[in-house]
């Protein structure tokens, strides 16, 4: 019944469970000696789109965020149980890419922290005492060792709370800003950089050579702040928004599909293996992928189990073993350097996730045990076009 | 605003409405000149199962169907609002197969009524006044015009309603027995039989040219009591359950999961077009197909309109526009003689629906009028199969 | 485990069932020789309200009704998945009445039986070709024995079933008319018109001394159409509009809430002892009681077990043993005659289930055979208020 | 639309917003030099139960809780997704009374750090290396200043979350452990205190000359830890689990109605308005108040509003206006000594929420410029009892 905290322990559900997740790197950013801010949680995401009107239709009308702000250049949004500023703003823009992911910290001097920390980085460093976006003060921004575009500020604007007016929520109402997903080729050495930011790993996927395929990472009690996807990058994979329950997520589908807009739907719903959440990914009309999530655990315990799951097992990332679709895999949005110039994409070297799973030479199974095939409809549609 | 009932008219979902079933056929069966039997409903499927122990626990301790007769021969199941005596049989057999489809009529008398009706289709006919099963009265059973099972009976022993019993109830709790599904070569024909036993037609699936894929059609007031699907028959495509609400039937799914069964799920869950019912696909461990299936709509008025889908319309089977795996197309369960051999099964010479969808030679929109490709997420596996 | 058809048998869950329901009259009203109209469903009610305006806030702004017709004088409602034109017509007056409880019939031909059936009766009777409101042919409206105003019809206007439009369904979407409620003195007496019109019994509340409190009847397979309960009338108890799921009542409670209007909810949100079903009871602006109820079970077979409550099981009303709120028992609308004018009210002189149950000389118990008293919280304000 | 955080602003929901709690004290405990532990959140209560049978029953049957551990002297219970050994303990005692209101701190440090605090604050002061109960280690109790037995832990067992056994869970199922309650007559200075001891106040319940009814507490970045409810103590008000839906609390309901237990529902389900979650109170078989409880909001920014509430205003504790039945106010669980006898109650001086809202001096309103008088189904049995 007890779990042997020093032991890597597989549980009855399949996956293992220990204290140190099993992420190491050999070629780590250098740790530096100036401390970390202490980062409160993920707040916002700055989203260039080429298309204002196009992606207010699809985040105002049909997602139903609300409207904070808004002229012909800009559209800030929150979620109905927000009070600062906003956690998306959508600026028309060229390029399809993101300008900011951007978290809050717990004082004005974390911020500074913040300058430190990644001055001493090497980073490219921008500091604005009035803000980057309306409703934020003093910032910082920055292009990080990844080569992503960090902000972390404490200063905003605060706005009504927006969770007991049931009158304006939809059926499909986004109650938070729940996590980022970022894609980069290197993902232990991505996780060992933000741990030295003070991230704490919460899960992670793996195989029995060591190669990680991504994990996730938190500073708020819940499965995560952001997550490392193995892939080429830096690129963003999705933003995710929280619902209260399942039904509101179902209800987006149903919008979706009510207003011919169903190829939106790229992956899901479903239930994840990894989190425990129950999700649907969606395309925005860039192409942006935005994740709706509910209900994954408390993880703000110190001793926290850490959880790894093999890449092979087919429930990692669907729990009913559907099949993740190829787009999901390989497609991200660019990001932006603070000069708004999309960064470069470095190719990942390693084993990538599709090609060891469903790829020709890769497998999946449903039971570790098990030397029986997967039935056809688990199988996905990559394997059957690599097997013709 | 009001729809004239003399046209076919396109609705703001994406379907037509007429108040008569574009289905004709030029090849009837002739239609009996004896009254047909007043059916009541769907009232059982007895199926053959080559393990009679897994197939419980797949019924039984996975699914929450409620036991009201066992042995190690068969077992009888009720779901949690019935009041007759069962709605599934479960009999050990050799051949994983289906022994009848049974409907409860609305009187003693509509017994005799179906044995003269089908007496004079020609069909093999047997009448038992013990009935074929436990629990069940005077019984007819034939051999149909298209090779089916039928049972009809109106005397059933009553057992006790578990509506009201809650401490009994799971997650994924089945209330309610909704309909059969059956796969037949010649739609319309099958079709234009079941209208002579008095069935409806509520919704059908059809192209430009005249060709019917799928028909549904009631009895009771829903949207079905069976459907026709196209396809080599005769076979039996599923046999569907209701629960009260969609997250009954996310909890079937997770449960599975947890079991490390997710292999099981075939299809879905997800939101149908044809009967705007939220659904789910089993595979039992003989893989016979279970449908999990909740909230369709009020067909009971004369002048209920019929509903037509475009073939190439992807929101059809899929609201939200998910690929249908090939598999559900293509397998089906055999269906026994009265004598208990498999009956022969017969291709289907027609076009098939996965053909013309997602095959080298089909196509599907997501919009009638859009020129553009859907994306690679929606065009599902086989079709990605067959370009490579 | 089977159930002896011929006798009366207590369930499991507390209440007894039985093939007969145990309501009987002595002063019956006669039998026509005429035949009985084929009745199909509830199809509408007609509302006189005293502030248009403030009823469309009501049943528009805040419940979500589509209007098929509005005009400064009358407006016309629907739920999200009725074809037929209205389920709701909401006419401005100086006395807050219903002027029609409406049914569907089978064909036109069951108008004239209608007509035939109450003219025998000796009741007032009027027949309109063109209808009493708009979208509805062909009707007949009587002032039927028990002082009702009762309409039958078959011709109407189609409309588009807005099933499939999620784009414009609300957190609470009202999706069908599900029933009426009628308060009338003598409910045996009713009981047995009504099945004389050829409405069946589902389920009733009564006592050991054969006194009938309140009972449900169908004609639709569903608990009910309407329901007589025990009081002074006629009056009107409520009209009850069906949710898919209970959070969609949930919903309708928030929003009130959010709009400050919470004082729009009379009694519940709760399950029903009687029928099973999820329910709420709102007031409209004018005292009318409206229902949101949903997941009651199937009742079309012709053995239906009819359900007998004890009139003094708490769980009766209300599965949780909430007690009923005074009002509920005492709060009814006038109901008007073909003239507009309201029916005068008849007092019931028999006992009423208010004081036989929370009254200073009632009881109620949740364990039929427990001598312990019921909790405090569970015995309700009139109880209390009858103590000091 | 900014919200001026200098200012106490009235929102649009009906409640004000603030910076800081408008909650005072001039009776303050005094404020230790010896800094406060970190406490990371509520860990479990240890109750003390007078028929262990009954009340496994009651957890472990019905409400589904997990055992960890248990033998004829007590029992270790955890809900669904925790990882820790256990958040409820059951002991057989003689009285029915709280043995512990437990919390986990960050670090063993926090540990020695507690019992400096409240050794400097005079209390008596207990620790123990192998801790009071199975499963924990070193810890420290005390008898606060304000009588409750509070403790103090790092070091415990792990066992296997069971976030992932969606085959064990069931329609109710409790998943986390989310706050308590406690009843304490001078609500600022036990406010006070807390704050000292690192707490927030996240929301309050206050009048207009000042009085405090009631505050909401956090560590974790949710509504609350604990709260403090104003009347006679120590006592224990109620311990709370979390749901994931809305629909499971409901299930609770339904199957203490299916085991005619009903009488076990004391308040609600309703939403709240103070936090916003959907709420349900039980009583167990000793009569200690359990409440089920989901979806309030992130509070986890430092300057996160703080809500206050108009005691008057008759949505506050009920969002849908509900009255609260006086049990609620009442009844409360007596709290036992390091010794284990319990503490002595001493009576709250200040007015009583009871009295002033429903009391026959008191006065409720569901919109606070409205002279209108609530409808009759609004003013709760109280206020009926009072007046006649």
């Amino acid at each position: 019944m007890t779990i042997d905290k020093n032991k890597r322990t597989l549980t009855s559900s399949g996956f293992h469970v220990s204290q140190d997740a099993p992420v190491n790197t050999d070629n780590p950013i250098p740790t530096p000696e100036a401390p970390a801010p202490d980062v409160l949680r993920v707040a916002y995401m700055e989203i260039q789109v080429t298309d204002l009107a196009a992606s207010r239709e699809f985040y105002v009308d049909i997602l139903g965020l609300h409207v904070t702000y808004e002229d012909d250049k800009e559209i800030y949004l929150r979620s109905a149980e927000e009070f600062i500023h906003h956690n998306l703003v959508l600026k028309q823009g060229d390029v399809a890419a993101v300008g900011a992911f951007s978290y809050r910290v717990r004082s004005p001097e974390d911020v500074d922290k913040a300058e430190a920390f990644y001055t001493e980085l090497g980073c490219r460093v921008e500091r604005r005492a009035d803000g980057f976006v309306r409703g934020i003060g003093d910032s910082v921004r920055v292009e990080d060792p990844l080569g992503f575009p960090y902000e972390f500020f404490y200063d905003v604007d605060h706005v009504e709370r927006l969770a007991w007016r049931y009158d304006l929520h939809i059926p499909g109402e986004l109650v938070r800003l729940d996590h980022f997903n970022q894609v980069t080729p290197d993902v232990p050495r991505a996780a060992r950089y933000m741990q030295d930011l003070g991230f704490r790993i919460t899960e992670e996927i793996s195989d029995s050579d060591g190669t990680v395929y991504a994990a996730w990472m938190r500073r708020k009690p819940t499965v995560h702040d952001t997550a490392m996807t193995g892939g080429d990058g830096p690129r963003m994979h999705h933003v995710a928004f929280a619902t209260h329950e399942k039904h509101n997520i179902l209800a987006i589908c149903d919008k979706l599909g009510a207003l011919r807009r169903s190829d939106a739907i790229e992956r899901g719903p479903g239930r994840h293996g990894v989190s425990n959440a129950f999700y649907l990914y969606l395309r925005d009309p860039d192409g942006h992928r935005v994740e709706i999530y509910t209900q994954d655990y408390w993880t703000g315990d110190p001793d926290n189990p850490v959880v790894s799951w093999d890449v092979h097992d087919n429930q990692r990332r669907d729990w009913w073993g559907t099949p993740v679709v190829p787009s999901w895999y390989t497609d991200a949005s660019l990001v932006l350097d603070l000069d708004g110039k999309p960064q470069e994409v470095v190719e990942r070297t390693e084993e990538k996730e599709m090609d060891v799973t469903i790829g020709a030479d890769g497998f999946s199974y449903t039971r570790a045990d098990d030397d029986e095939d997967m039935p056809d409809w688990k199988k996905g549609e990559f394997k059957l076009g690599h097997q013709l």
